[in-house]
């Protein structure tokens, strides 16, 4: 099977690219670029010796044509037109934001401008989401943000253990924001600070977490999110809060995680005691989660640590495309992370 | 006026060294260590040239006594002694916990044993605290979350404005942990890698906050607090949320914020829209911070950016040590930062 | 097969257990440590879920015996009597220097005590090295900062391209030092410093890169050699310089090294112009390798990027265990980077 | 005395401003901006409070006139026009490159296009630099590179104790590049990454090292110089080394350092076998040496530790500006460092 990588020259394509050739299925075809088009791989990704001479083509339906999956890392606003000319033989795999909400009103809040529509949501952890999955022909990644902060908190969510008023705040590498040179995002910048952003509930990320969560709470749940650049590359760790329910205990609330985890391949509930740190997970496809009952202040407190690129962007993303084309889901999805 | 250092290899006793450098009034006398004495200071702090060649003393009463300030930054539990030594004529601040919580319950459940007492408590901008201060024989320094998190939120609190369920997060640099070497503080576990700790209701500042802000509020406030260890050896970022009181309006809140800043010297309330990064305060004695409301989610959010060794420590000292002097509560302590 | 790692909680035996559960023969057999043993792994290598169960043993002859190869990552001086109990049906693999100099001299120099032995070196990429390991039955893995200048230099040295008297400045992060806490490799102080350690010719790795360089010359090289710790926890970037042959042309340097690395599946001589930076091999058994000759200086300049825990530790191990246990050289062992 | 400084938006500008906030005799005036103009300082430099306010001017002759010093922190090439038309009332300090090097036909090699002219050099502590600063309406301040290598070197070569054929190996924080954004700038690249860049003779600040060594040996003195830039914001970690003159001995060695630094306000040498740090001297105006003579390898090995930012650029020029306008040369100049 063929995959084609549109944006590989970013940072969410690298990480595709790094995937796919260690994935045993799928062989990578196209690489395409914006503005690097003509360039050599080698250029923007120096990383990955393997596909160095590989020159990147212009981002067209054309190039894309006559792949099994073709996997989108654009700017927002350019993957409709793109999955339009593609056609239903092909799996187009959107990285981007614009197929996440179901919602058109929380779309015009946050985003502005038209809703592209709804496609199916790439996080097979989520109830009801990985048969979604199957054998789908588009599919929404989703945020890192949204990967992290649902991760940690789905389960007690799912199982009604925790009341739909809900406080993320969520450290973030520099990697998420992308590859685009902008003065805040510099090394001289972000190295030695850590600094807020989008707080306030104006981070795009907030609607879709509440989205997530109320899905398996099977009623509104609202979101305050703040997330912090602190100063390293990858890793998002999500530090996540809501008040118990009623007669919640400590045990019922780890049991809950325990059973939440147990069959998912990249899960994992960390020992009682052991906190989620991102260098756990990163380059590797899992979260590292933990969770507490804070009796004294009567909240659930739940901590997901990923690797923003990898389970929060690429990974999620080659997990989900596995799922649409029929693979075993776990396949070309390392667990093991690099660390220290 | 003569200060000496008790804990002066350390780096609460080299920030305060650092500073008392450029006290006007200050002068440095003894210097003092535990396992370090005998040591130049110059080969622990050898960011300080001034005095590099001044041997370190024992930490005793004896090698304090004579002095008209003392600083300690000694392991807890270690100051009780020594101040009782030490006799009212000399101002004895304690930059370790032993005597910042009231209540002796609080303090058998986070920290165990005896408690030792409760000194005026060393955050001038708390109302009330300042006067309390002036003067004092006694000065129990802040922990360096509880000063964020207390700065960011007590005009909230002071003006009814917030319900007492606080959610904090901070982020911290690793310096707050100490220079005692521990593996999980190791350059090459901290680099790359944000992590929880202390989670679930029972890191030991905690019952600070809440103290902090029920004294404000007049009633008790319960809090959430997640501190998280991130990349950088300086600073503090602290997000704090906690519903809106009915009615609050974002003009009202801001304004509130602007009066009790604005003649605070080293508060410093950012212009609508920019969030606190800790570079904005690397080695200055100042807290930055913003606050706004989150309408969707009704809730305050305040952030507030520290240096956790200035502000966060031998800053707040110093600022104290200078009320309790009578001297001018500026004096000796910068606004400037050291960016990038 | 079955591979031992002895030494498994350390940051070398964490690499080496990352590799060999990617390996398609070798399958991971007992996981041994010292004041560590009887821990789980996961207790200190939280990055390598697979083999979070694992119980650490203790560090014997017998529990390490019945193994087709055993990786040693011991501190120096241990390795010698752990190896004579092993017998030459084990292939014995040390990370550690004991068996890395030739010269009784040098080692007496630089080590101190009686010599150990010399092992076959396990650098295959040397002239004559890749032989030697083929069925070999002990192996001496390189030290790290000598891995990274060998591959920088050898080309030029092996051509007679250079003169003599060679300059390397690496700088190093800081996983090198190992996972014992000592005060100057707290998060705290390297963070945000540059330091020179080990210079004035004292560094032990000085002899060993003399060696190698002296091998390939067919003459001695003198080496002045600092090393550089710097702020990230991976990664050497050896920066090495040597007087140029007379008449030495740049076309014919850089055909020179082209031809050295051509058949090579580590080393890369990247693109004109594009210098090595340490991410391109991140967790890659990869050296990225650039040269120029500076006319102005009348110098070669060599510059090679290795991670330091990968190609120049535990990946160089896996490598030479290959040839060793008669496997293909590259087995299980990635050449595509994690970056950014 | 009011000084301007141009190019306040900077990095170079921000440091700047921060050294003039405490300087005793020198008022701050006009700031101005190239694109920034119009914005406020606080946009750009939110660690200086006490600024945050005052308007960005554009930067022209006539904004800039009518100060006593004038200090310009702008890209290459602009300095010579502005200088003109400010007369000679005004003490002209540049930050740039422009009026460094004597010799044209080194600037036509390495900057290309016309030599601009020969300033005053503003490293005072080179032999006759002090004098020749004193009273100049002129200065021309040093790279950073070259600073931290001439001081590292400058004892050497002007005792005649090592041969004039110099190797040096810079580590540098990212600041040195500035704020003008770029990709390879962005934090996530320079994060966990050691890179080389400018090596084989081609960066700019080679003939300015061989400049100086040349001028205080009184010969030609050639330099072989590679920058590396490493994941810190501020910080030069120079290694340098040169053959040892004949006979030279280890005392010899450290006693003409130590009669070199002694006078000297700002260099420190270190005690024996204790080797520069960056650390040492962040936000100082220091710089901190240490010698060695490798005999093995027949070498003297010389490191220096700056801070870019500060003795680097604009604490040099704070310095140089002192001696230009008659006060003392120490004023306003911090020799504390800020750690960790």
């Amino acid at each position: 099977m063929k995959a084609a990588v549109a944006g590989a020259s970013g940072y969410a394509g690298g990480e595709l690219l790094r995937l796919l050739l260690g994935h045993p299925v799928l062989e990578i075809g196209a690489l395409t670029a914006g503005a690097s088009a003509g360039d050599r791989l080698g250029a923007h990704q120096p990383h990955l010796p393997a596909l160095a001479g590989e020159v990147l083509l212009a981002t067209t339906p054309e190039t894309l044509a006559g792949h099994d999956v073709v996997f989108l890392a654009l700017p927002h606003g350019t993957s409709a037109e793109i999955a339009a000319r593609l056609g239903d033989d092909t799996v187009v795999v959107d990285c981007g934001a614009d197929f996440r909400l179901r919602d058109p009103g929380a779309w015009a809040d946050f985003y502005g401008g038209a809703h592209a529509g709804t496609w199916p949501y790439g996080l097979p952890e989520l109830p009801g989401a990985r048969e979604a999955l199957r054998g789908a022909r588009r599919v929404a990644v989703p945020g890192c943000y949204p990967t992290a902060a649902s991760l940690a908190l789905f389960p007690a969510f799912a199982a009604g253990l925790a009341e739909p008023d809900v406080v993320v705040v969520a450290a973030s590498g520099t990697s998420g924001a992308g590859r685009a040179p902008k003065p805040h995002l510099l090394g001289s910048e972000v190295i030695g600070s850590a600094a807020a952003y989008g707080a306030g509930g104006v981070h795009r990320h907030t609607p879709e977490i509440e989205q997530n969560l109320a899905a398996v709470a099977g009623r509104p749940v609202r979101v305050s999110f703040t997330p912090v650049l602190v100063p390293m590359s990858r890793g998002i760790l999500a530090t996540c809060t809501a008040p118990a329910a009623p007669g919640l205990t400590a045990a019922h609330l780890r049991e809950t995680y325990q059973a939440a985890v147990e069959r998912e391949p990249f899960l994992r509930l960390l020992p009682e005691g052991t906190w989620p740190a991102t260098a756990m997970t990163l380059g590797a496809n899992t979260a590292a989660i933990q969770v507490a009952l804070d009796e004294r202040a009567g909240r659930v407190i739940a901590v997901a640590a990923i690797d923003n690129l990898t389970k929060g962007t690429a990974g999620g993303a080659v997990q989900s495309a596995n799922l649409a084309l029929g693979l075993a889901e776990e396949l070309g999805l390392p667990t093991t992370g690099v660390a220290p």
